[in-house]
């Protein structure tokens, strides 16, 4: 799993590079369907990746509040900082990890600990197909959804 | 991996039931982004997912036009057909060969068997994505993209 999150972190900061020069008018504007902004869609993403990898690991979450985070530089910024703690969390997987039955604090169901992995993976590339329609709409670069040519077959 | 797949075709069959009674001049409409239209989208999901798992495993493409599936139910059809060589092929899936070096015709470049695999799988949701926002402009309902919920836990 974790060469999957490696491609999602790789098509994030990718998608950072576009779209740090958006007007803020564009990044904010609502959109049809997802989370209803650019904007609110990349915090959205790094917010949801870290409090699911946290609770799995029996971390509480630190629920940042979306309003402190209004521009992509700032966005960038707590992705950078949560990836550090994810690249050590995510960087020792073992099967026997990936079986392990977990609990979050908001949520009554029990998951094996690869399942929600899976879960924030899924999550994050069907948002990023979002965005790829709205650049489109916005006559933008879009990124690359493809997993091969990013030098990700070392870590499989 | 198996899993992942799992997900993506219960997400697709999902998507199916939801659009089988879409007009046809919405299915076929041309939209910003992706592969230009609903049925174009669909028939693409199936037809690359089967033709790159097929070449891996060492079997010719068998290249099916678009011209011949202009339905929902001829592309479920299609994909109900290459599904059961697919739970053949990924129901047996084992770590080494994941790691094996494969080719395929229309490719150069020489990938890792699972490589190709986490290749199809996020395909598949990025174009997924895509088709929540034209499902959400045309206010039908959306299929859900979460991995948990669905009883796949047990396919870790």
């Amino acid at each position: 799993m974790y060469s999957l999150f490696l491609y999602n972190w790789q098509v994030r900061d990718e998608w950072f590079e576009v779209l740090k020069d958006l007007p803020i008018e564009e990044l904010t504007a609502e959109r049809g369907g997802g989370i209803g902004s650019i904007i609110k869609t990349l915090f959205h993403i790094v917010d949801v990746e870290y409090s699911w990898i946290r609770g799995i690991e029996g971390y509480d979450d630190p629920a940042p509040l979306f309003e402190d985070f209004l521009n992509i530089q700032s966005i960038q910024r707590l992705s950078d900082d949560y990836r550090k703690d994810l690249l050590q969390i995510l960087g020792t997987l073992t099967d026997d990890r990936e079986l392990r039955v977990v609990k979050v604090p908001w949520d009554e169901e029990s998951y094996r600990y690869g399942e929600i992995l899976r879960h924030v993976i899924a999550h994050e590339i069907h948002h990023m197909g979002q965005l790829s329609v709205w650049a489109k709409e916005l006559d933008i670069d879009r990124v690359t959804a493809n997993f091969i040519g990013r030098g990700l077959g070392r870590s499989i």
